[in-house]
C-alpha cells in the first residue's frame, strides 16, 4: 500500500467529517502521544476537536513518507471557540501548523506523536 | 547521497560541537522557521542554544526520510539556564520532544520548519 495515497485519504476523510469511515484508518490499537485510545477513543477526540472548532480543515504543506511512518507539517487557518490547548478562546482566527508523526501498520495508524505550535497560537491570540 | 546517513552525520556534528564542520550540513542560504539565518546565523542560534542548555544533546527518536525531506523527532533531556522559548529557567532538568523537517538541497540544509513542545516544557518546569 502507497502510504502518502493512504494518508492523503485518510485526511480527506478528517476534512468531509465521515467518522464511520475513520476505521479504514485508524488501527484499534491506536496511541495517540503515548495515550492508548484505540478507534473509539480516536474518534472521540477528533469529535471533540471539532465541537472547539467547527472550520477546522486539515492542510498539508510537507507529506514524508518512509514505511512504516508518515511525517506530517499540517497548517490550520481557523477559529476555535472555548479551550483549546490550555487556552481560552473566543472564535478569534488563527493560523497555526502541527509537525506530526505516524506509524502505520497494516494500512493502519497505530501511534502518533503530535506537537501543536502553542507558541504560534499564544502569539495570534495575543498572550 | 543517503539523507538519513548524512542527518545523522550532523546530528552528530551538533553533539560533538564541531561547529567549524556546520557547513558541510547546513546550506549557506538556509532558512529557519522561515527567518533567512544562513549558515552564519544558523551557526548562531545554534551557540546561543548551547550557551543557554550546556549539556543539549539531540537524539533521534523517530527519523523518516523522503528525499529532498528529512523529517525527525528529537528528544532532548536537559538542563536550560536562562530565557529558553520565553519562559524563565533555572537549571531544572526537564525532557522534551522536538519535531522537525528539513528540506536538503544538494546534501545540505536549506529549509527547517521546527516545533519544540513548549507544553511539556510548561508542565516540566510546573507552569
Amino acid at each position: 500500500m502507497d502510504l502518502a495515497e493512504q494518508y492523503r485519504a485518510y485526511i480527506a476523510c478528517l476534512n468531509a467529517r465521515e467518522w464511520d469511515a475513520l476505521g479504514h484508518y485508524v488501527d484499534d490499537r491506536a496511541q495517540h502521544n503515548g495515550k492508548p485510545l484505540g478507534l473509539v477513543g480516536y474518534r472521540a477526540m477528533l469529535e471533540n476537536d471539532v465541537r472547539t472548532i467547527p472550520d477546522l480543515r486539515f492542510n498539508i504543506e510537507v507529506l514524508v513518507a518512509e514505511p512504516p511512518h508518515v511525517a506530517a507539517r499540517l497548517r490550520f487557518d481557523c477559529s476555535p471557540r472555548g479551550e483549546f490547548l490550555g487556552l481560552q478562546t473566543h472564535g478569534e482566527r488563527i493560523t497555526f501548523c502541527e509537525n506530526v508523526f505516524y506509524t502505520f501498520a497494516n494500512g493502519k495508524i497505530v501511534q502518533v506523536w503530535s506537537i501543536i505550535d502553542k507558541a504560534a497560537v499564544e502569539a495570534a491570540l495575543g498572550r
